[in-house]
């Protein structure tokens, strides 16, 4: 770990509710005060909007939302296709592919390069802190943190063989391992290329806090590899939430904390920011892990239960898996077998993770997360009015906006 | 292509022989004046002293080289341990068991992490432009070289399916491919994390032209893997020239590039370095691939015409392919019919290149690779007292000197 990220992780539970380091299994006790109650459920349909490309389903959620990120799409795209066009013929030619500018014969493709959540977080972020100056200087490291992101799900796929992203098949499927490795490798190099050539005064800080994300990126990625291989019993909340955090935290406080160092913030703003994304990040992935049980199959494009399915250890269930309840050895039982194929089978598993409180764990923590997101983000931007746009973007993440 | 690179491909070709450019199959015609008349054979014996760790063969080859090597060790080592204690868990395990310096259970290994003849080239090369001073100040640049070429060993290995390296099983036989490129992704990251935190004022330079070397490291591998699928006939001495300088050279010249940044040297010298170190990886790799057919098995550890019977599109057997002679048609059908064990095949391929004028070809370039590689040398760094530690590590890694 690094000097930045342990002085991140120190300052960022202002609040003293430290349940990651407390013992296992007592996180889904819901804790005294947590502001889940009076909040609803935190839960509303459509399922990952910083992936999936459902028009329907981002016109029916926060309007400021949907256009800061049309209005970030539109200032980082070009600096991200010059960007690109300076890559080797190889590399430019699976990166564009995998970003849906191009089709797999080189021809160009409408795109359909995902929301782009985490170069908005930038520039928003910096606008927040340091106005319009400031979003307008922190496009090139919008940009770097969103070729970062594209060169993890490069890898990712490789290494879970997925087949599908975006709707489209993935880059290794269609020009083998090696070129989606490679152009993964170019991708990394090419965002911190375009941070240290960046005249600007805080890209070296920012450079060095990009590549600092890239090593819990790994981390996360490994952990999740490495926890699917296990054994259900054996795996803890503790460590499903420290791998979420890297996983998916980690690059959505990147994203803020830089947007904050481009406005010249104080350190202690942009460690506020960091803090603002990395639990925003895991309040996104709880939501995104109760959808992927109880979520609307119409909406998401992809069946109801798919990870009970695949057996995934997500975060409901690990938290169900761990309760020590009844209903939790029935769950552990059918993890150890595999899927039968059938309705019934998924109706069972689902029941059993509810039961055992994973489903309200998982609403509760979320609700938690994003109360700790709002007050780091109080901290650092106290004024209200200039918050607003990093306020309905973490709910448009977390679906909690209508 | 970058413009840093493509500026140093503008420059480095003084002589105007530029025969890169020039048709298919002319390169292997010895240009008049070249300078392998009267040097002598340019190849002894020994293979991959970059990457060997035969102490006796080092011990043979230039006492200058070898105390350069010695020491620059002895100033990065501790460098490179401090940056990779501060990787995740799981990166680091797999990174210091690639390194040598730990088994594959965690306990401490002796350590063979190769000659590290890249930090070693940016050490001297400040030291050549900026003294002692500037030398003291590129060690971390030296360490992130170093990271960088070992960032790509372990994805290389991986897309190659290669099993030993350095006489140990490679990383992703011990951990799997998902560590392996895991690890690679971070070793990156941490390389560029160095270069980015260093506070001297030509770090930002360094990291751009660090981060343009990995995507010319990614399109030789890239150049590589491809050419080995496709049939012999159809693979032309240019482009192996062009995947051999860009695998090859490219981080040579970058490793030289960065000492003269470090030592704070005008443009035209760092371009010149670049040249140096270009030039010399190409010559490198010219008689590395001569050894490769014709070297001595038991200086080598690896059987005299591994490459042939891997029927590996080296440089001597493109040229040869190429050369129009009817030895080339032998070849080729030699070449388009899977290794027939036993020495027989071997020797009978060995014949056909060399009666193709593969083997004069190859030895005739490196010499002419080499005098370019003095030139730049000559032009950056014109006292010859101050050019002998490069001049020595250009001799060695070329097996010229004894």
């Amino acid at each position: 770990m690094t000097e930045a990220r342990r002085s991140a992780t120190e300052t960022r539970h202002p609040t003293g509710t430290l349940e990651r380091h407390g013992p296992i299994g007592t996180q889904r006790e819901k804790e005294p005060g947590t502001p889940s109650d009076g909040h609803g459920p935190v839960v509303s349909d459509g399922r990952e909007p910083m992936a999936s490309d459902g028009h329907e389903a981002v016109m029916s959620e926060g309007h400021e939302a949907v256009a800061l990120l049309r209005e970030s799409r539109a200032s980082v795209d070009p600096e991200l296709r010059s960007a690109m066009a300076s890559l080797p013929a190889s590399m430019r030619r699976t990166a564009l592919y995998h970003f849906g500018w191009q089709h797999a014969d080189g021809t160009r493709a409408a795109g359909n390069a995902g929301k782009a959540i985490r170069p908005a977080l930038v520039l928003t972020s910096a606008a927040a802190l340091g106005g319009p100056g400031a979003r307008a200087a922190a496009v090139r490291a919008a940009a770097a943190v969103e070729l970062v992101h594209n060169f993890t799900l490069l890898h990712d796929d490789v290494m879970d063989r997925d087949a599908t992203r975006r709707h489209r098949p993935t880059a290794w499927t269609v020009f083998g391992d090696a070129d989606a490795i490679l152009a993964g490798d170019a991708l990394q190099a090419l965002a911190l290329r375009l941070l240290a050539a960046d005249p600007h005064p805080a890209s070296a800080a920012a450079a060095t806090r990009l590549a600092d994300c890239v090593m819990e990126l790994c981390e996360g990625q490994h952990a999740d590899t490495a926890m699917e291989g296990r054994a259900p019993g054996d795996v803890t909340l503790d460590e499903t939430l420290a791998m979420a955090e890297a996983k998916t935290g980690a690059l959505l406080g990147c994203a803020c904390a830089l947007g904050a160092l481009y406005a010249g913030a104080a350190d202690e703003d942009v460690e506020a920011m960091d803090a603002f994304g990395r639990e925003a990040g895991l309040a996104f992935q709880l939501i995104d892990d109760v959808i992927g049980i109880w979520g609307d199959p119409r909406r998401t494009g992809k069946p109801a239960g798919a990870d009970l399915a695949a057996r995934k250890k997500s975060l409901p269930v690990v938290a169900a898996l761990t309760s020590g309840t009844p209903a939790a050895a029935g769950l552990a039982e059918l993890y150890a077998t595999p899927y039968d194929e059938g309705k019934e089978d998924l109706e069972r598993t689902a029941l059993a993770v509810e039961r055992a409180g994973g489903r309200d764990w998982a609403q509760a923590q979320a609700a938690d997360r994003m109360a700790r997101a709002m007050q780091e983000l109080a901290r650092a931007v106290p004024d209200p009015e200039a918050a607003g746009g990093l306020l309905a973007l973490a709910e448009f993440v977390t679906r909690r906006s209508t």
